[in-house]
This record gives structure tokens, sequence and C-alpha cells, in this order.
């Protein structure tokens, strides 16, 4: 039978439903997944018809098949079309981007979806509508019952992991420990052995401060935390550094590793976004259920325009296939 | 008259000699200009030799006309060559290497050099010496008697100009200050007007934390110092930000601005090198000489094997050439 992949809307008033309706618009290789959408027909068939694309949308439950070309939905909202506004997320809104996400979830739990490639939402609605989490991933894990879980970004020149995320500058020193650092070498080892099938990955730590901290002269970390994490690790796997920010990346691009991990945010993104500003796709390590997603936020100051690329959720939607079938062939 | 660039040789147990035979080999355009090493002829043979490089070394003093394809070499020291070793500098290489420097500021003061382009060296080899310098910028800050200096890495899909250079990633929110964000602004504007001859340049200024601190959840450095840097920043520019770290660098190299603040060392570092990893060139902005540099160092694992690329080098004279042109053409 045909495997299932979801794909949840996002939020409503953004571009998730236009980038949606492109990326069936472009047919692109499903590569034997059928793609269903979580979401709303109502906002859908009104976004396809203010961007003029002639699509079919069809109402889906799980067994049900498709007409051929057309889109299928599974529909968890009815959004008043009349009071939705594109770029002004209100506490309705974030209600039923919660609940395609939650649905997502417990689809996958129950065997009817592969996995699910997730579209942009943001804090503001999610909280508006009741729910405290500081964001997607966080939501997502706290649904499967995760731990531990790392945000790596996925493209195919460059691969990172970071071991912290959303935390002010200032802090990251004082967040960085040798146990989180380690813990984030191996969750990405094993993704990249099982998700990304890739055999001895080898990985490459970055350092904190410039130079690798120069013997000291630029700070300690390197020497207190990283290099014992990266010493202690081991496995199926090589891990290396730490190597000096500044050119770790280069060489990750020009295929000297499988990934890199990155210490803090922008160390990671700021290269990753240089490459694959369009293409990156978001995946969260160590969930116990596939999930991908765009790399991109909601773009407010663009929905309803028809100016949305959908490169990143093409790019989500095919890495979530490969992961899929890799763990099957694993059998993990 | 024609105008005399000079190059200083850099450590001569690194790539130095090296990459400077590999200079006048290419025979890039010297655009009207005439370069002249500032090193040993002794080790300049030596190395020809060892690469196999058929060229014509000749002592050169200001005023002296050339054999044409000669290499001209003002000629500083005498080091003993059955004691070098590639990639192991001693007190006296350090002494050679710093004399080199100091030469070339006076020529520079003299009126006999138009500016100067570096090899790199290293502090060690200067400490060995004993000169206390943290750097080669700082040496030449000192030696030019100039108070505020900033280094700038300039390529030609991307320029980025630092805040703090050298100092570990945990001191950086502490050493950030509107006053030195809003001078570095100043003093960058005034270079891509004055030394790169663009009229009303553009320079957006990067935020510190991950999407620029979102509202003070993640920092609040953008809205206490950075913001209002930019905001008091005025002048013959247009001065923007501060901007998400992870994505200024992608619409800078797309052309959406003339340069970059970054905040710290690896900010700006890792997106340029990423992008000009073998022909990105270091200018010191706020020098009263011309000095551009190569960014790279002096690469001892690879010394003395015919390895070195000398991109770097020939982007560095391309530009002082340019620097000097449009000072010239200023009157400034």
């Amino acid at each position: 039978m045909e495997q299932v992949l979801g794909i949840t809307m996002g939020c409503p008033v953004g571009i998730g439903p236009e980038i949606i309706l492109k990326f069936f618009a472009d047919s692109p290789k499903k590569d034997g997944f059928l793609p269903v959408v979580l979401g709303d027909t109502g906002v859908l068939r009104r976004t396809a018809s203010e961007l003029g694309l002639a699509v079919e949308i069809v109402a889906w439950e799980p067994g049900r098949s498709m007409p051929p070309g057309s889109i299928p939905v599974r529909d968890l909202s009815a959004l008043p079309l009349d009071r939705l506004r594109w770029g002004s997320p209100d506490a309705e809104t974030g209600r039923a981007m919660a609940r395609y996400i939650e649905e997502g979830v417990r689809m996958i739990l129950a065997g009817e979806l592969a996995g699910i490639v997730t579209c942009p939402i943001t804090k503001k609605a999610l909280h508006l509508a009741g729910y405290p989490y500081p964001g997607h991933t966080e939501m997502l894990a706290d649904l499967c019952g995760a731990g531990q879980y790392i945000m790596m970004l996925a493209g195919s020149r460059l691969r990172v992991a970071l071991v912290t995320i959303h935390e002010p500058l200032r802090r990251v020193p004082e967040l960085l420990t040798e146990e989180k650092i380690g813990q984030c070498i191996a969750m990405t080892a094993r993704a990249l052995a099982v998700d990304f099938g890739i055999s001895r990955p080898r990985i490459a730590v970055a350092a904190l401060n410039p130079h690798g901290g120069e013997q000291g002269m630029f700070g300690r970390e390197e020497q207190d935390m990283i290099a014992p994490a990266v010493r202690r690790s081991s496995g199926e796997y090589v891990a290396s550094g730490p190597w000096p920010p500044d050119t770790v990346f280069y060489r990750a691009a020009a295929g000297e590793c499988d990934a890199v991990i990155a210490m803090y945010h922008d160390q990671g993104l700021i290269p990753f976004k240089l490459l694959h500003f369009r293409d990156g796709v978001n995946v969260t390590l160590g969930l116990p259920i596939v999930r991908t997603s765009v790399d991109h936020g909601t773009a407010y100051d663009i929905a309803g325009q028809g100016k949305a690329d959908c490169s990143s959720l093409q790019a989500a939607f095919a890495l979530a296939t490969r992961i899929v079938r890799n763990r099957k062939q694993r059998g993990s």
C-alpha cells in the first residue's frame, strides 16, 4: 500500500497554504508517497482562486483513494473565510494551526501516516490559542513524549546540528556543557547513520571562539568542554574538532564531513542560509516520529501575494520520504 | 613616474616567499604599479630553486629601474639559509619579518611607496623577536600612530567590517557599546566612499542575537545599543539594521548593500570565508597609510611544498592599487 505523508498547513494566514498549492502544482516526484494536507479545504480553495491556480481540492480520509491530480486534504478546520486577513493571525487561526499538528502526531502514532512535513507557524498565534509552547519543535516533542531533541538544518551542500538554539548570545557560553555537546554529537551521528543512510558518518565539531580559542588566548571552552566531548565520542562514526569556526563550514561544504555541530544558532544558521536560502530543511532529531519542516517562517509580509517559493517544502518532503525509507530499511 | 607598492614578505619560513614568487610568475595585471618585495633575496632565490621556478630576483632601491620580468626586492635581511627550516620560526626570522614591516611603513611615510600589501606573520615569531604586539594590525597602527582602526574583509561578493575582533565569544556582549558600533559604521562608510569609490554607500548592521533578539526575548543588545547606533548614524551613506544575522549576509552577497557590520569575529568571518576562502583580502581601515593583506596565515603545515595559492595576494594587491587610485582622485 502507498505510504502517506502528512503536510501540516501551518498558520492559515501565512504563506503555508500558498506553498502547499505550489508544491502540488509543480508536480514534483512524490517518490511513491501520497502527500496529504492536514488543513482547511476552504482556505486552500480560496487561496487557489486568489492565485488563479486550477486545482482540485478533495477531502480525504485514511484509506480513501483519490482522483489523479487532486490535492487530498484532511479537513480539520472550517475557518470563517470572510473574517480571515492575510498576515493577521488570531486565536481561531491559532487553534486551527495547533489542531493540524496534534492530528498529525495522532495519525502517525495510530499508523495512518508515515511522518509529517510541517509548514510554518508563529509563536504569537500559538499563544493566542492558549498553547504555552515556546515553539513548533517543543510542541511536537511534548506531543510525542520525547525528552532530548536536536535541531538540524539539512541541505545538499551542508548539514548543521545545533547545541543551543534560541538563546541570547550572552548566555551561550554558560549553557554549553561537555555532556550537551557529547549528546548532540551522538544524536547527530545516529541520525546520519539511520535517517540519512550514511555509513560511518564524519562529524566536525565547531569551536566556540575565534580561531578555536588559539590555545586559550581567546577563550577556554574548547579545552574545557568541546575537546573532551569530542574525545569521549565513540561509536560507528568519526568525530573531530574543535575546528576554527570560520573555516569548518567551508570545509564541510567542500565535502570533508557529513555534518557540523554548531555551538549556537547563528554559528550554524549563517553559513547554512548562505548556501541554502531557499531550499533548506529543518529536521528534528531525537523524536520518535519522522518530522521535517520548511526552514522559513510564515512570511506575513508577502502572504497572499503569490510570491512565496515552495523549494523548502519540496526539499522537506523529499527528505521525509528518504528518512522513512531509511528507517524502514534499518528496521528502526 | 610609476607608483611603487611594497609587498612585505611576512614570515620567511611560512608560505609568504612562495606566494610572492607565484604572484610574479602568474604575471597578473599590475595596473601600472611596480610591485616591490620587502624581504630577503637569499630566501626568495632558494624558494624559487626548490620550487623549480625560473625567475630573476634583483635587489632594488628607490628610483632604480628594473630589467623586465625580474622580481624587485628591497633586501632587508640576509638570513642564514643553512639554518632555516620551513615552519620553524625563531627570533632571527621574527626580527627579519618585523623589519620588513617597519621599513614598509618608513618608506610610505617618506613617500617612496604608495602603500603596502602584507604577507602573513605569526604572533609567536613576533614575540620571540621581542615585539610585544598582539598582531600585525596593532603593530602597523602603532608604527603609524593611528588611534582607531577597523578590520575589514573584502571580496567581490561580500565585505564585512568587525566591531570586535580577537576576543573570547563570552566577552563580546560586554565589549559592545553604542559608541564603538557607531564608530565602526562611520569608518566603514568613509572607507567605502573614499577607498572603494562607492557613492552613498549602503551599510547593513547585523544584530548580535538570533533573529535579532526577537523583541528582547533572546537578548536586548539590539534595542539597547545597536538600533540607537544605527539611528544616530548619518552622513553621506545609508545605514540600516539591526538585521537578523542568519540572513543579512545572504542579502549582502545578493547585492542589497555594500558592506555588513559584524558584531564579532566569526559572525563576519564565517560567511566571508564561505564565499572567499581563497581570494579574500584583509583591509585595515583608519590607518593613515594604504595597507591591504592576505586573509590567511603562515600555513606552516604546507610551507615549502609548492601547494600555496596566491589568489589572496593577487586580490590584496589589486585592492591596494584601487585604494591608492581612489584616494588620489579624492585628494584625500
